[in-house]
């Protein structure tokens, strides 16, 4: 098994970690999560990785890589069920995961993902509006 | 990693295999999600094999086991993402996978689980319905 799914949940995608992200996989990952992202129009990805125990830095790297190339394609990502000593690692490696949301769950990461759409439409209402009031 | 992560997701439970399902792995995932389900009053339970491509009579096996499980405690299970290979050889095994609901991905497995959540509630709907329409 050569590649992770990716499950579509309405306008977000959901990532689970399972496995050791060696080179291939993880670049994998990446291509196949940046042209889901452009398939579905996905305003979000989250990426739980409660079952990794052990990071390094090239995982660390990846996840900020999923991350930017979201970011340029217009959807958020957050990371989700961070194991404390992973959070330890991270730091420790010198990778604060710059440009990545966290949540301590799955339904956190979920309703982050929500406010974070939500305080982005007003600035889109507001301008729909002055075009129709116009 | 010697455990598959559960995801909860409102009164669903989530789970995505990417890994070989060995013995202590199977049981460990058939104990944590029952016990998951009891906790959690999940009245749901999506199990993800997207990623699975071969298919053993063991793994059939567990898979019922799970949904007769969950079953017990009043809760559903969908299989989503099902490879036709894999369906193919379920069925040449002998394992038709009875008492265990499927669908073809993640969005559809969902809107099934609450569609049997709305058809389990007539009574309460059909008293909401009265409230409001009097």
């Amino acid at each position: 098994m050569d590649k992770i799914p990716i499950l579509r949940m309405g306008a977000f995608l959901l990532v689970t970690i399972q496995v050791d992200l060696y080179d291939r996989l993880a670049l994998n990952l990446e291509s196949d999560l940046v042209n889901m992202v452009n398939k579905t129009s996905a305003k979000g990805v989250l990426i739980d990785i409660s079952a990794v125990s052990i990071v390094d830095s090239f995982m660390g790297r990846i996840i900020g890589n999923i991350a930017s190339m979201s970011k340029i394609l217009d959807a958020e990502t957050v990371v989700v069920g961070m194991q404390p000593a992973v959070a330890i690692t991270l730091i420790e490696l010198g990778l604060p995961l710059k440009g990545v949301h966290t949540a301590l769950d799955m339904e956190k990461g979920m309703s982050l993902l929500k406010s974070m759409m939500d305080s982005d439409d007003p600035d889109e209402q507001e301008t729909a509006d002055d075009t129709i009031t116009e």
